[in-house]
This record gives structure tokens, sequence and C-alpha cells, in this order.
């Protein structure tokens, strides 16, 4: 949105969704705070930790073959194949490649869609590391008023690794599923004229029903997030933008701000709100890399990123559902490959994404605003790009 | 708004105006970004310019006696009954008093009102000393979608110092002044149901017709600070977020990022939209009380600040219209006391303000959300205050 004012056919406004849209949403997804309420999570007020930079000039050629295809991509090439508006790639602990594109620059915040739920779910395992969340308790311990919705008698488990029987359907490309009522409830998407649905995350939570059985299969529902962070808040007392900084985004040496989309009475978009800056969504991943370690200090426990970095339950996994992601798992909602190198990602609609490969001691945040928000529409071009970046960088 | 919900007495919402009375005020002037859209001014990424700390506990028993008032107040009394949510004072450039209240955290952002206006004036006046703004040249000329509006004849120069003769009422216990219809076009205030009014500030300032002449008596129009925002951003070619972030934020090492509420299609409310932190208030009251300098660099050029420190004419600022300021004048959107100390200040209602007195080498920063808007509700209890402060510093 460029002009005073923008022109009319170049205006991205909420209200009437244009935002939303490609090719508007390269610039939405790094000016979310234009489009509605958000809220601070403070990187404190001392020097940012430093990143040390080793720029490499021989990344943008490394080739690898997409997923499902015959002929070679480039580095360079899957960067526009992605609609990237950034991507940085740490090599033990060293920028090697940093590089944005659209309306994203270094001193701006991208919205990281669901990899804020790796956030929510490491704060989750933090608590409960910390005895102050018992993961076997049910939901409805914590927070009572769920108690007659379908997650009632989740446990704190089943919730962090998404296994729990819920009547909601996270189908993008279907217009009634019910991840739209979810986000329009919490004003993360505008509402038609004479809504009357609930007007808040939490009045949603209380009206997910119940489908089969907790405990099962992975099942991928973004609602299991805001129920988590709706559990965190009420286990801690704060709001989770304080908690993040707290307990993180000001340990960990930021070099700015975070924000969270916040709904009408306040509630962060736990499944999806988190807008950052690219370096430090790089910065937490290296203090993933390192054990919980960062900035001289341990950030989070090494115990939680090692139950992360294990995974869940493979079998568990329905294959069928992520045709990208092979012998992958799930845990604390985080993404686990399984694969030679150990990696494991945050992920989110539209290519955002820290991937962390422990063997190459390589971390990669990357942000994007690719026009289909499903990422079997980017993981081809992105992780065979990142196993083959992380084999060169081995080299 | 506390509470995961807060109840339902404790909610503050944009669309019912709760926001905006008190004693919610306390909480949402701290919180501004909760309710409606902003956009970023980014403070770079380096590490914050020092503020040195040498805090005396001998300051708030510095007594006073408050404007028509015969018995005498304390500094810590006037804190409490000024409704202050923070305030720093610097002496030397040094932190000599710091303290919060409400809802205020030294790493918070708080409404500053119209202390706003003092920060798009000093811009305009920095580009009309670059040459990039012709002081004698009508607003038409660089804005030409305002030249049938009542701004269309008035020179640069009239609107930095709000000169200018407009059909426009400030009056904020008059409902239907046209500062009410100014703030509902820009989104700053809920609008009524079926609302056909302007969509934009921009679209507002259109509609402003002329009253009496251009170059008249001071007379106090937030519009005027909208006009000059348009002109600036035309003049420079950047949203005033990037500029004031480009030529202040980024260079004063401030500590915090700002931010600018906006309106539905981006721009910057600059009658009253900048929130920031205090510490970075007081810092840019510090270069200002250094002749531009601060961080090591000249930050904006010493003959601009002497331009607004000596002030406006004082003939033409009318003097009943404001009891509180006998003898002040405005120039460059900046208050200026003409008094002893050459004392001058930025304003913003509910008692937003930055005092500079250059004599005591002492700079003021002051968050508030006094009930009442106009600040002779405050100053009687403030103005008095600061000279105590000021002589007490000086023994």
């Amino acid at each position: 949105m460029e002009g005073s004012p923008p022109p009319a056919d170049k205006v991205i406004r909420f209200a009437d969704g244009s935002g939303y849209k490609f090719p508007q949403t390269r610039w939405s997804f790094s000016n979310f705070r234009q489009l509605i309420p958000t809220t601070q999570v403070s990187r404190g007020m001392g020097a940012p930790a430093p990143l040390p930079r080793a720029l490499r000039n021989d990344l943008d050629a490394v080739s690898f073959v997409p997923l499902g295809k015959d002929t070679p991509m480039t580095w360079a090439q899957a960067f526009d194949a992605n609609y990237t508006d950034g991507v940085v790639v740490l090599h033990k602990g060293r920028i090697v490649y940093e590089r944005y594109a659209g309306a994203l620059r270094p001193e701006g915040q991208h919205i990281s869609m669901s990899v804020t739920k790796s956030f929510f779910g490491t704060l989750g395992a933090m608590l409960v590391a910390e005895g102050k969340l018992d993961e076997n308790a049910q939901v409805s311990r914590y927070v009572p008023e769920l108690k007659d919705s379908a997650f009632g008698d989740a446990t704190i488990r089943q919730v962090l690794d998404m296994r729990t029987g819920l009547k909601y359907s996270e189908n993008y490309l279907d217009p009634n599923a019910e991840i739209w009522q979810h986000t329009r409830a919490g004003g993360v998407l505008p509402r038609p004229p004479g809504y009357q649905g609930p007007q808040t995350f939490y009045e949603f939570l209380q009206t997910v029903k119940k489908e089969g059985e907790h405990g099962g299969s992975f099942a991928y529902k973004t609602v299991n997030s805001d129920a988590l962070g709706w559990v965190i808040r009420r286990a801690t007392g704060q709001s989770i933008g304080q908690l993040l900084s707290d307990r993180i985004w000001s340990r960990l040496g930021m070099e700015q701000d975070a924000y969270f989309t916040v709904d009408s009475v306040g509630n962060e978009f736990a499944g999806g709100g988190l807008n950052a800056g690219l370096r430090d969504m790089a910065r937490f991943g290296e203090m993933m890399r390192n054990q919980g370690k960062f900035n001289g200090q341990q950030i989070i426990p090494a115990s939680v990123v090692q139950d992360i970095a294990k995974g869940g339950d493979k079998s568990a996994f329905p294959q069928a559902s992520f045709p990208t992601l092979p012998g992958w798992s799930y845990r604390n909602m985080w993404w686990v490959s399984n694969n030679e190198h150990g990696a494991y990602s945050a992920r989110g609609i539209h290519g955002q994404a820290i991937y962390i490969d422990p063997k190459a001691e390589m971390v990669i945040a990357r942000f994007a605003s690719h026009p289909m928000p499903n990422n079997p529409f980017n993981d081809p071009n992105s992780l065979p790009a990142y196993m083959a970046l992380a084999k060169h960088l081995m080299k």
C-alpha cells in the first residue's frame, strides 16, 4: 500500500478482505499491524545479542531436484518460486545468507502464521518441565469454562501434540471449514454484516464439539493452540505477550519487539498471530539448535529441546494427510522430520518456517507470501532445498 | 484490561468507546495498539544510546504553589493529582527522577496525543531548512487535492504555526466540534452505525472550509498537523513512520520502536497518533536541549532548534484562550513559554508533555491519563512544579 493516499485500486483494507488476497498479501503479511489491533512482545531495552555475519556467495547456486520433478532448481530460483519475502541462513551461529524481497525489510516484522504455534508449544512444554502445568491433567482443570467443550476431557499433552478428537476442519480451501469461524471470532478475518457468532477466541473455543476420541492420531487443528494459549494464561496469570517477552524475547537479545494480533478483548491469536523480525526468528532457531542456550544463558531447559527434537509418535502421524512429509511426526507443536539430520521445523501457511538442522549446524528462518496457503504448494521447492544447502554447508 | 478473558465489566473495546473513558484510559492510553491499527517507527537495530542514571531522592519533596491556589503541593503530590502514568526528569543529561504508575511500564509505549504535533512540526521545519519545503509556498503546491479546501491558499509557514483561518472547532467538551468529525474519519474514534462521512484523514481534510483569513492569530486546530503530514509525505515520498525512523528514531539511539495509529489507508494520525516509550521521549527532549545533537550526531539542525526555542509571534497568541499560558507563543507546533528559563514544550491532552528548560539544563517527559482532556485542568499542578524543580536542580 503505497502513495499519499494510495490510489483506490491499490488500497488494502481489513474490512473488505483485500489484505488476505495475493498479491496484496506481499504487503499485508509485512504490515499486519496496519490492519488489526496488536499487542507488544517487548525485547526489553538492552543491546541486541550479536548474530555474526559470514556471508557466502556460493549458496545461490546450490541445486536440488524439487519433490516430484526431474529438473534441478537452484537455491536462488527457489527463493522466487516460493514467493519468499525473506530468508536468513545461519551456519554454526553465523549468518551465511540473508535476502529480502516484497515489502519486508530487516527492520520490519512479518506474520509468522502457524510458526506461532511452536512458540506456544515451547512455552507449554517449559511450563510442564517446571511443574506449572501437569501434562496429564485435563484442560478443564485450568480452564473450567471449557468443561463442556471438546477440550473438557482432553489432556494438556493431547493438546500439545494435537491428538484431540475435535469437530473442526482446517481445510483452507473449504470456505465452510471451522477454521474460518474460529478466525472470524477472533477478529483475524472481517465478519459479514449482521454477524452474530462468537466475539472472541475464547467464546469460539467453548463451542467446539468432540468428534472421535482424544489420544488417537495427530490431527492438525489450529484451535488446539488457542486452547493451549488459554491454559497458559491461566497457569501463569500473564498475558502471552508478557510471558513470551519475559521468558524468551527479552532473554534472547532480540533486535526487535515482536507483536501478536489480538481479538477484541486482548487475547493473542495463539494459532497464528505472532509477527516478528526475520533475524529474531533465526535467533530463536539458533537457541533451539544449541539445546536452549543462547546469549550466554540457558533460555529454555535442554530437556524441552530434546523432547521436541526426538519427535512425537510416528505411528500417530497420518501420512496420507501430509504427502510432502514422509516419516515426520509432531511434538509440542513442532514438526519433526526424523530424517538423517534430525531436522525439525516450525511451519506456517504461505511458506513461513524456522528449520533447524542439528547435524549440519544450520538454522533457516523464512517468511513468504505464497499465493496458496497450504505448504504442500511450497514444500517441493523448499524441503529438498534445505537438505541440499545443509549438505553443501557440511562439505 | 486484565484476566483471561477480562470479566465483562472490565472489558475495554474500541467499538463501544470504552477505551476513551476514564478510568479505562489508564489502561488504553498505554495499550492503544490493542484497540486500533498502527504502524511501526523503527528504532533501527543497534544498541540504544545510554541515558546515564543519577537518581535523586530529594525531588519528591520539592514544593510549589499551584496556579490559583494558596496551599503548597509537593512534586510527589502533583504526580498523583495529575493522574501521571510516568515521568522522567533529566538533569544535565542524566536521569534524576523516574516513576511509573497506572498501566505504563518502562518497556511500554503510551499515546503522546498532541505531543505528536511537535514531531511533525520539527520534521516540517527540518525540511524547510533543507530546502525540501518552501515555507512561503501554498499547501496546494504540494497537495493539489487540497486546492479547494481552506488549506489551498495557506502557506506552509502558516500551517506550521497554526495561523490559518479554518472553520474547525477544537473544543473537546463540545460533541459537535469538528475535531470529532476529523478523528472519526481517521478511525481514531468509533463511528456511529450507518456512518457515511469521510473514510480517511485526507478525505476529511478536503472538506475543511475557510473561516476568516490566514496569517492572523494563532488558533490551535489539530487539523493543521494532518495537513502538514500530507505535505510532508508528498515532499519526501516517504510514509511518516519511515521518515521519523530514518531522520530521528534510528539516529537518536532510542530504546524502543514507537508507533503511529493509522487510518484505514495507512495514513498516520499527525495530530495525535504517536505512541512511544517515556525514556525515548526524554531522549528526544535532551536532543532538543543540546541544539539538535545527541548520541554523537547532529540529528536536526541547530538553526531549527533555535527557531523553535525563540518562539513565535507573542502578539499572535490569543491570551484569553490560554489562561494558564501567559506570555507564551507557538512555533513549528511547539509551545514556547518565553519565561526566564526559555522553556518550551510539546503538549498533549490529558497531560502528555515534553518540557525543555534550557537554563536549568532540565528535560521532563511525562505521560498521564487525566480524566479531563484540556491541559488547563493539569497545568496548575504541573507548570509551577516544573519551574520549582528547575530551580531546585539549579541550586
